[in-house]
């Protein structure tokens, strides 16, 4: 038995997410996708575990998942066979192999997130996909300033979906980082995990913050008061990136 | 009469290419799509003169295109208008009234186009439409070096597309650089002018030179030779991208 780990790109568009979805059928997810090529490969049912789930339409850099394997293919013959049988918007950028105890989620330190903000007056053609246009004049330091309450140990209730709610709250956040480069903002946020929806509704509140709907000290008060009612709307998926998984 | 200047950003994936094309008869043009929607807005008949003509798979950042009208709407109107009705593939990024003897092509002093090119591996899921994906490895101070042969004034026949021979093939090229950042690689060309396919016809023989397929010291002589069978393929549309149209 081996177990492989698989680096993964993927361009989250056309994609019901990670994983299949009960409510959006007509779209294929990664994992099957996934999981229905390496069984015509390896000629065995495959069951891919990932570092975590992405959203429809949120896109991987470099997205991690682990299977287990009889099969003895080489990895360079696996990673040109798995390239050459998926679609153009999935890329896996490197195999390898690892101990039988690895798992992707459970073995994970942390996981890094980009937000991707285009600030100008109109949408860009270009980037259509894989940035959200935001064309409110935004205070960048302010919401650098704001966003420093988040980092460490905390209860992240008030940026948990509404409908998926997790017994554990409490996440640690190592870095939260806000850059503008031309007419782009990034919001790069490293954790040790993330509950769902917790990036997108960070940034949605931290937008709302830098446009002057919230006022300053918002961000602090919305996390100590454990309620999601009080954060700002989810920004959209198709802003956000899975940049990096760290392990140990 | 008005004479109006539109700065116009587009992903060329799916379109023929600026023109329409009588063998391309499934796929839009870029034009058609803009002087209809131009029509459905203004209630008139426009004729688009752009800068020059993109292929078909080839994006501009700022193409520059105008037309004359009797309309007197405003600009920001016009500009919200066109974005509205749009497909988000096309962006207008500004609209401007300009001197009646203003021609987007006979009056613009220089264009800037830029070739990416991604060199690693495997493919990339995220820039599948806008990279050439070139796995070989390649010496970028070679290609460097060897470009600056086609700084100044030159006959460009040997760059020119076999089936689109121009009456004078003379151009001028004001800068060439070749830059890498991680694993893309930028070719920025400036020119007076440029003919058909003459980019990519340009970096496929780059690529040939930085392989190792062509010897050093290749691109002068191809250039001298002003044959089009020698210069290495065109590269593919997908990496090329207008950046810029420069005026007096």
């Amino acid at each position: 038995m081996r177990n492989l780990k698989l680096e993964i790109e993927y361009d989250g568009t056309d994609y019901c997410g990670w994983q299949a979805q009960t409510r959006n059928k007509h779209k294929k997810s990664i994992q099957q996708t996934l999981e229905k090529t390496l069984r015509k490969i390896l000629q065995e049912k495959i069951r891919l575990i990932a570092s975590g789930r992405t959203d429809a339409g949120v896109h991987a850099l470099a997205q991690v998942a682990n299977f287990k394997t009889k099969s003895n293919i080489a990895l360079d013959k696996l990673q040109r066979a798995l390239n050459g049988l998926l679609a153009d918007d999935i890329t896996i950028n490197k195999i390898e192999e690892v101990n039988l105890d690895f798992h992707s989620r459970f073995s994970a330190k942390s996981k890094v997130y980009r937000y991707t903000i285009l600030n100008r007056a109109y949408p860009s053609a270009l980037l259509r996909n894989t940035v959200y246009h935001y064309s409110y004049p935004l205070d960048i330091r302010l919401m650098q300033k704001e966003a420093r309450v988040l980092l460490g140990r905390h209860n992240f209730t008030s940026f948990q979906a509404c409908d998926k709610i997790e017994r554990d709250p409490v996440r640690t956040i190592k870095s939260i980082k806000i850059t503008k480069a031309q007419d782009k903002i990034y919001i790069d946020i490293e954790a040790d995990g993330f509950l769902y929806n917790m990036v997108r509704n960070i940034v949605g509140t931290l937008l709302e913050i830098g446009r002057g709907k919230l006022a300053k000290g918002s961000l602090e008060k919305i996390l100590l008061a454990k309620d999601r009612r009080l954060a700002g709307p989810a920004a959209p998926a198709k802003g956000l990136c899975l940049i990096k998984v760290k392990y140990k």
